[in-house]
């Protein structure tokens, strides 16, 4: 048994109970068993060394991040996860990065309840690709091209400190505060798997997306996909007090333009507003009306007293991660 | 756009009519609709440059063989297949290489009605990682720990024609024969899904796996897995006629030890004898009866006279792929 096949044998562990696997990893395949009449709803992410993540980057961090941003494409879908495979590259067989590796993913796989199913290890520059798969009942999937002008535009949580973390890991010198404080933002992303399942079963929520390029930017994938336009309220954004220390401009960027935060944006018609909030509660996530979705196409920041505030698009470009 | 979001739209295409792809690439997630009451079959592999194929290896051929090795996994369970994540890191966005590359991708994928739902394309050293999905009835899936001693042991088409070709191509000297006649065993394995399906739907029929390191390498996954032992009947293995020209031990290597040929191995209850057959007749290919498991544990060679050919072990390993 070579080097790598031991290696496997660290992502080699039993379903847990009640879970949707009928078989493991071992066979040719792993075998689930989804829940009768459940649509199935999958995403891959490939993270490459020197791209995705730094050289030398915290390996238990990894794992965790990993994992969590093809959860939070599930929770943007509305989905259950059931379970994920898991290819990886590796220079050599080093156990000192595998076993934080393998415990950063395992501590947010059982968080979820989402069993390792399969995969693959082999020897290659590092490279780690994940496939998730979740369920859904037909119909329910929060798609992007489900939004209607008028709907009420929502974000949960908090935006901006992923940016901020990176701003002071980096030295930008706008950035202001300690990295400890919105380190964890960056390197260990919460999936929103509780709200993204209340949000779909709650009538009147239409689409949604999960906030990893930048909120304006993630939003024009919804207006694009649904061809309407969207007001956003800058003075509605919820602001995290870490980002109160920045001047405003750079506030606003962290808030509309940063990447990385893994919140869900979606929208929902103005009927549904008392159950938007109902759900938040349920998930235990706060959720913020930002804005609304209009006719005219485009996109327009409005400030406190409802008067346009003109933002270069090339600034936010170049603000992105 | 970047030029690899351009790139990702060489793989973007309308999932054909009757798959069971409610949404495919661009949203979070695609959507899948499995068939009521099935389970899911998954296989994940990644192959990387230098390791799984030669640096300058024809795209057209990776492209089949990429996938076509994720679709014997289903073969191998007797899964059906619904569709595939391809994710993709490439050193650079080179049309001359992508074009190729998804045309034999895509080829196979339509012959066997298998659309790529979603994925993700990236820089990086070259490596692609797959997941196939498939489904098949609950209690219907070909285990590797299934067998049981008495079982009969077939062999699906023939094997040791992809070791032939590689031993040609690296021109080992023992080798014989013409590299076109056996090439594209190697380089464009034919998943065997038809005949998984009719084996899986054949009452009798118990363990499987696809041959891709060698006959008895995999078959002792099974013996292993099943707590069983195995008498191969090495007169009983079916012979291409490119490897009749090699002299009697190395045509035994490859028929026994050669790797990638994908065939499928796998028991069957003596009572299903002609439902296998059958099957094969369905799935228009040739299976074989060569041997039969035994409760004594181990792996057994007999001639045509019944007795026990010796062969060495560690040549087995030393000439395995």
């Amino acid at each position: 048994m070579g080097e790598f096949e031991l290696i496997a044998r660290h992502f080699t562990r039993a379903a847990p109970a009640g879970s949707a696997v009928v078989l493991g990893v071992g066979d040719d395949c792993a075998l689930l068993q989804p829940t009768p009449g459940h649509q199935l709803a999958i995403s891959s992410d490939m993270l490459v060394e020197g791209r995705h993540f730094f050289a030398g980057a915290d390996p238990e961090a990894l794992g965790h991040k990993a994992l969590a941003v093809n959860l939070s494409d599930l929770a943007a879908m509305g989905a259950r996860p059931l379970g994920f495979t898991l290819a990886l590259a590796l220079p050599s067989a080093d156990e000192a990065w595998l076993a934080p590796f393998a415990r950063g993913l395992f501590a947010l796989a059982d968080a979820h309840a989402c069993p390792l199913v399969g995969g693959d290890t082999t020897r290659g520059p590092l490279t780690i690709s994940l496939t998730v798969f979740g369920e859904l009942l037909p119909g329910r999937a929060l798609r992007r091209d489900a939004a209607r002008a008028g709907d009420e535009l929502w974000v949960s949580g908090r935006t901006g400190e992923a940016r901020l973390a990176l701003a002071l890991r980096r030295g930008e010198p706008w950035a202001r505060g300690e990295l400890a404080e919105v380190q964890a933002r960056m390197d260990r992303p919460t999936p929103r798997l509780a709200l993204g399942q209340a949000l779909a079963a709650t009538d009147g929520v239409r689409a949604a997306l999960d906030v990893s390029d930048g909120l304006l930017g993630d939003l024009g994938h919804i207006l694009k996909a649904s061809r309407v336009g969207a007001e956003i309220e800058t003075a509605a954004l919820p602001v995290a007090p870490a980002l109160l220390a920045l001047d405003e401009r750079h506030r606003l960027e962290c808030l509309l333009a940063g990447g990385d935060d893994y919140e869900l944006l979606f929208t929902a018609d103005v009927s549904a507003h008392a159950d938007v909030l109902t759900a938040g509660e349920r998930a235990g996530l706060a959720v913020t009306r930002i804005g609304r979705l209009t006719t005219a196409p485009g996109l327009r920041l409005l400030d406190a007293r409802g008067r346009e505030q003109r933002l270069s698009e090339r600034g936010f470009d170049h603000f992105a991660n």
